[in-house]
């Protein structure tokens, strides 16, 4: 049964029941996501009351398809849900071809009622006979980049060119609305967040955290996973399977329920116990798993993992243009005890000293420089690149406040082609802060389009850094290695 | 002389000696800036090499202008400055006007050369003996959005329609590049962000925190007080100053030199001492000065206390459309012990059971309401209003993800209403969260335009929630009252 799982994020054809004719309708939406992302085998709508939906054929049930059909995606009232399943019985006794369910509608088990816990059991018990797996109830749905699928009824204005791009981000969200937020947010950035896999999970009435994290450890295209964990019955096997995993592939994880309030909060939205935090905190610090505080720092961790190379230690260099910023900076990263400023070799302070202006200090203290703001594009690049190429600098801070006066295009180029020649015999992350909101759009563009995260403020990277160089040390701590 | 620091914010007349033609140099940017923003009084440039620049005569020395001039900007060559002093010398003797100089130029104390220390020598002692005051130099000059002053040669790229509209937040900073960052930053907000008077403060040569602080503290269009400080020599005065003015109007404080490293590269930078930040900091929490952790804190604490009234207590509700982001937000809130959370009467009780969807649910815990992603625009705008009127309730934090067919503009618009309606009779402040990019932009707009601040996530309220009660709950402590 959990090979099914596979057919979530490739299915061959997809019924839509409850497809709308009415923009105002998830079962429109849903279609013309679908349509938007290019999905490229068959779409199906289910509507009696219609001939045509977007342009394809409607029929009036599941089963009247006369076509394969994968995956069922239910956004039709929960009261219907027995007739529904009926339909789907009918059809898998004649064709036998529906391997998931999707149920983005709500009004299941977390109505709290009998009814809806009952609706719950007639959709996940009669989809188990059959072996189909059920994603939800009550989840925003699917999507797979790679693979073209998007089951959500989420409208992110995403532009149609940057959909189904893909990258190596998998996130699963136990709630929707978080999971949506960050879709729209992640559309919304410089260069629009790519994911690869993106579960909205919903009441887990079938698949679970595990089933997805089983999935996702052996999916090559998933190079970071990221959780939005409100609470799991399974404490203990959720833990013994993210520790395997993080051995691997790194794990992050935004767990909500560290106050008693907030899990007093928790409980009454999805029933989870408010004593498991603390196990869960103690052991995400033993095995690997990065916890975040923020949803800000949860993207940009995500990104950061997806994008970056792990370092292959904990000495950090902070490379400063600009001396507020840079003394900022270093005091968010001294919090994080793990981190050790490189103390770069005789060659690189010679040659930092020849090169940069002479109001340029650096090594004052150790593993920072502020090249200062008469710091040109070259003074830039050469800084980084005698940094990067230091033996004793295992990842490079950069952080620039753009003059009026400096070209910006030339800049951006400048730290990119600079950080590939150096990236093409050395593994070391750079995190690129580029301050000053939409003065520096392009810039930020330039850089992200090539590959490299960039960030807006030196706190925000400076976590990110810490949380990559944590990670680092755990795999080093176990002789294990990032296989993806 | 101290009074001579209003002519900073309103000087009749301005001379720009080093202004230039070329759109590439900042006496360019700083002759356009003035004019960009409607400076009402005469701008003379001053440069002997060039006959007119940006459609003003150019006057070869500041001795030749035929006219009043209160202001001296100078973005020349440090090495020149003797002779630039020599003609404010013999201006003085004849016209006897000039008030203040703001030396944007570079290549002074900073520099930590002889040369450079004895060229701002030069520049200060000469000007002491005519009363003029300096501010920089090395810095990126003033602004007074009221006044129409902007001095600087940083382009924001903000609309010139947004230009001299003014707010009520005054800033300071010690560094030049944070200072630009934070000006293009606010700019490049859903609607950009408005000071009353903005300080880069350079070397202080002359004009310091003192003489600024002591301006600003009876400036009624300053409702709070921002600043960046890297250190202070003279730190017990300077505490001393900010004590009596907290009990007035707030004061935010991005403090850098929190650990040991930062403090040694805020050390060479501007030569503040380490040990310094434990004092500040146990003073900074008696005396209600609110110190914030990172510039997107300082910049939301600033802009809600502009725009909010101070609530009065430290009783909070906490209202959300959407599960995931309500336990997170309860999480983060609740990390701030002095915040109470509102036990909300028995009326209110049965009036939201009523109104609000089956699926919501609140009061469990107490101060929490999810009025779930069922809720309508009327759910929305009826919550806000029994909690907002409700007598246990000092201020709302409200967090909505809006439902792809939750009408916007509706939703916007209800808010600001109900919100604007209250108010009249209630003094409480709200703290609306729009989840969600680009997507919710054109609510942020409606909402920011109608003078409430809006937060991209539930975490930046909360911290910005905490400050505002915080500062509340020193407020009643001392029996005082917000003066402006």
């Amino acid at each position: 049964m959990v090979d099914n799982i596979k057919f979530f994020f490739n299915p061959e054809n997809i019924a839509v029941v409850g497809a709308s004719n009415n923009p105002q309708k998830a079962g429109y939406v849903i279609v013309n996501n679908l349509i938007k992302m290019g999905y490229p085998n068959k779409i199906f709508p289910v509507n009696s009351k219609e001939e045509n939906i977007l342009g394809f054929k409607s029929y009036p049930t599941v089963y009247d398809i006369n076509d394969k059909v994968e995956m069922v995606v239910l956004i039709t009232p929960s009261k219907e849900i027995k007739r529904i399943i009926e339909d789907i019985e009918n059809r898998m006794k004649k064709w036998n071809d529906i391997k998931v369910i999707v149920c983005a509608a709500a009004g299941f088990g977390e109505l709290k009622t009998e009814e809806g816990r009952e609706r719950e059991r007639i959709l996940v018990e009669n989809s188990r006979k059959y072996g189909i797996r059920v994603m939800g109830p009550n989840c925003i749905g699917v999507i797979d980049n790679y693979n073209r699928v998007d089951t959500t009824f989420v409208e992110t204005l995403m532009p149609p060119e940057n959909k189904g791009k893909g990258g190596g981000i998998s996130f699963i969200s136990q709630s929707g609305a978080l999971a949506a937020s960050i879709l729209m947010w992640g559309a919304s950035q410089p260069v629009p967040l790519q994911f690869n896999k993106f579960i909205s999970i919903g009441n887990m009435a079938d698949v679970d955290f595990i089933d997805l994290l089983e999935y996702l450890e052996n999916d090559d295209n998933t190079r970071v996973i990221g959780l939005y964990i409100e609470g799991y019955p399974k404490a203990g096997e959720l833990i013994d399977l993210m520790r395997r995993i993080a051995l691997k592939k790194p794990i992050v994880v935004l767990k909500v329920g560290r106050t008693s309030r907030g899990a007093a909060a928790a409980n009454s939205h999805t029933g989870s116990l408010a004593g498991e935090d603390r196990v869960y905190d103690s052991v995400f610090r033993q095995y690997g798993i990065i916890r975040v505080n923020s949803i800000d720092e949860l993207m940009d961790t995500l990104q950061a993992f997806d994008r970056l190379p792990i370092p292959e230690g904990n000495r950090l260099f902070l490379l400063s243009q600009a001396g507020g910023p840079g003394i900022f900076c270093m005091d968010t990263l001294s919090q994080f005890e793990f981190i050790d400023f490189s103390i770069i070799g005789k060659k690189s302070r010679e040659r930092l000293r020849e090169l940069l202006p002479p109001m340029a200090s650096f090594c004052k203290p150790e593993g920072y420089a502020d090249i200062s703001a008469s710091a040109t594009v070259q003074h830039h690049t050469d800084a980084l690149e005698i940094l990067m190429d230091d033996s004793e600098v295992d990842g490079v801070l950069m952080i620039t406040v753009v003059p009026t006066f400096l070209p910006k295009k030339e800049l951006a180029e400048g730290l990119v082609s600079t950080y590939k020649r150096i990236k093409k015999h050395k593994n070391k992350p750079l995190f690129p802060v580029i301050m000053a909101g939409n003065w520096v759009k392009d810039i930020r563009e330039i850089i992200e389009e090539n590959g490299i995260p960039t960030f807006e403020t030196p706190d925000r990277a400076a976590r990110v850094a810490a949380n990559m160089i944590k990670y680092s040390l755990f795999l080093k701590k176990h002789n294990a290695e990032r296989q993806v």
